[in-house]
């Protein structure tokens, strides 16, 4: 019931759009599986090498002479790379208008130092132990040096956003991080309530992800000059790959093998209930029993048989390729705010990003 | 040796102003004691009445409304009241120019969020049981709500000076938190070492402390379209009485009795050496032995034998007499700066503030 009322509200108002945009734009990814996928990402990547370059000199940059453990945290997340999806969307955006200027790549460095900050200060409070499959920054510096990494870089993004001074956009960032700090609270909240909704859990990604990558097209556009109308479509498009990104994060928590970086079922022994778990203990509410039971452990590791018996009956409810379906679908609906757009490389490049979002295994 | 380097230091180039401006101004407070004090502070918060007033509503308001366990702690902290004495900084600082207009409110308001920012995010470096003489707001809403209620308020402070549009705020106020940061981390990388220097001492109290007093005097100058000769002057103030704000807080730690809303020795607890524990090794230096004994016992508490024993031996070396001669003088010098001002109120309240930093029991 409410996974179909999470589908009628990404439908939204674009289903006329939908299908021709799809026709032109989603060709190039589509349901041809990860390679194909991963060529049409090479192919941008090529494309935007340049930007995606200034960007990563300029990140390698962040800190970099600091001598203090805050200075250290933070280079130690940037030194371990990462999709750089953020930067990715704000060079897409702006190219969708007068292009990658200086403006829009300070504001492509700012995004990534954002999102590292929340990462500091998530690690300490979920005391996580592996980020980017290495030990996480507090491990080696401490908590404190953690949270205070995270400010440190907080402000080094803001002073960048301030330095591009492009109107409209630091409130913007203010605002967005607000939203994620809240949305973070509130999830701390529901920490091992395992009876969550698919409305709670939404309102929680919408604003611990979703807004970010919303932010950062709005970045993107707003630095390339775009008009209204398109940047609030980049904003639409934003959203909703933020969402997917969020729930595909989800999925690989589940079935994500070594390659995400860290081991199984971490959000559940964190006590977060994620997009695919919601699915299946809908399906299965003899799950409910089983997930309490993992999240009262007071082990650190979660017990071998208790993790195998949950991840089964997951199996089982097929809960991790409804997610993808819905993360693929949600992904369609904010190809479809491109109908806005002037038809062109930036555009078919954001739809082929938006598609393989699903795909990713990482 | 290191303490003479200080009163160096702080004598810096006003020699010549001292004299006639401290008969002029600082009649007020001088060595007349602690009543005579308050009295004065009395009166200049009356005149300030209204000033204080509005940033009081304001402050009463922010986070209000916020459900999540962010704003909850950020309310908690802020409710505890609190000294206000950034926000008077300010509100001074402005009527030395056109007064205490909207964005110097603004200012006044943001000053005390991000010092309160930096509370909730220290209480859980220092895992700190007690603050304002109530339980910190990670003892009811935990250290991660803690965390984020720091962040919040960090990013709510600088919505504020974003508004009010104060030219160069901004980018000061960026730069100003980030030295804190860096300062706070620092004082971390040097936890439980007893030998410190009254160099690395003041390096770390200048950027903890003496950098938003310092901030706080320049906002209020620039909200209140001083000439740049002025706001220096004010700016050089803040910072004096910035660094004699964090000595005399030293000495409370170690004579505060319960006055303060903590124990004693809790900064020791922490590792943190503080200036009247330097000069009193200096002074006696069998001391090094007992400190670094308290540093290392695991204990929670340390034990009252210990602690004692380490009150003693500071109370013969007097050194919490000498630290306060120091921030008394570091005022006198600060007060100093004010030649370069108008006369009037604004400087008379100024000195009389700067004057009364030494004689606070709290």
């Amino acid at each position: 019931m409410e996974i179909s009322a999470l589908h009628i509200e990404t439908a939204k108002a674009h289903e006329s759009a939908t299908r021709e945009v799809l026709a032109s734009l989603g060709r190039a990814c589509d349901d041809r599986g990860p390679a194909h996928v991963a060529n049409r990402l090479a192919e941008i990547s090529r494309w935007l090498e340049d930007d995606l370059a200034d960007v990563e000199r300029e990140i390698a940059g962040v800190g970099a002479d600091g001598a203090s453990f805050a200075e250290k945290s933070a280079r130690h997340l940037l030194d371990r790379g990462g999709k750089r999806l953020r930067p990715i969307c704000v060079a897409l955006a702006s190219r969708v208008g007068s292009g990658f200027n200086a403006e829009a790549r300070d504001l492509a460095i700012a995004v990534e130092l954002v999102h590292s900050a929340t990462l500091l200060h998530d690690d300490v409070v979920d005391l996580g132990d592996v980020r980017r499959g290495a030990p996480a920054a507090r491990m080696i510096y401490g908590n404190a040096a953690s949270i205070f990494g995270g400010d440190w870089l907080l402000v080094e993004a803001l002073g960048r956003i301030v330095a591009a001074g492009v109107p409209g956009v630091l409130d913007r960032a203010l605002a967005t991080i607000r939203e994620m700090v809240v949305a973070e609270t509130r999830q701390l909240e529901r920490r091992g309530r395992v009876s969550a909704t698919v409305r709670e859990y939404l309102e929680i990604a919408r604003g611990k992800t979703a807004s970010l990558f919303r932010w950062a097209m709005f970045a993107g556009a707003r630095a390339g000059g775009t008009s209204e109308e398109v940047c609030a479509a980049l904003e639409e498009l934003g959203a909703h790959i933020g969402l997917a990104f969020q729930i595909v994060d989800d999925v690989l928590d589940l079935d994500g093998g070594a390659e995400v970086g860290k081991s199984l079922l971490t959000d559940l022994r964190e006590g977060k209930m994620t997009y695919p778990l919601i699915v299946a203990t809908q399906k299965s509410p003899e799950l409910v029993a089983l997930l309490e039971e993992a999240c009262r452990s007071e082990e650190p590791a979660m017990p071998p048989e208790v993790s195998r018996r949950i991840l089964a009956v997951v199996r089982e409810t097929q809960a991790t390729r409804a997610a993808l379906d819905v993360a693929q679908q949600m992904c369609a609906e904010g190809v479809s705010c491109l109908a806005k757009l002037p038809p062109g490389k930036p555009r078919d490049a954001l739809a082929s990003v938006a598609l393989a979002i699903p795909a990713r295994r990482k």
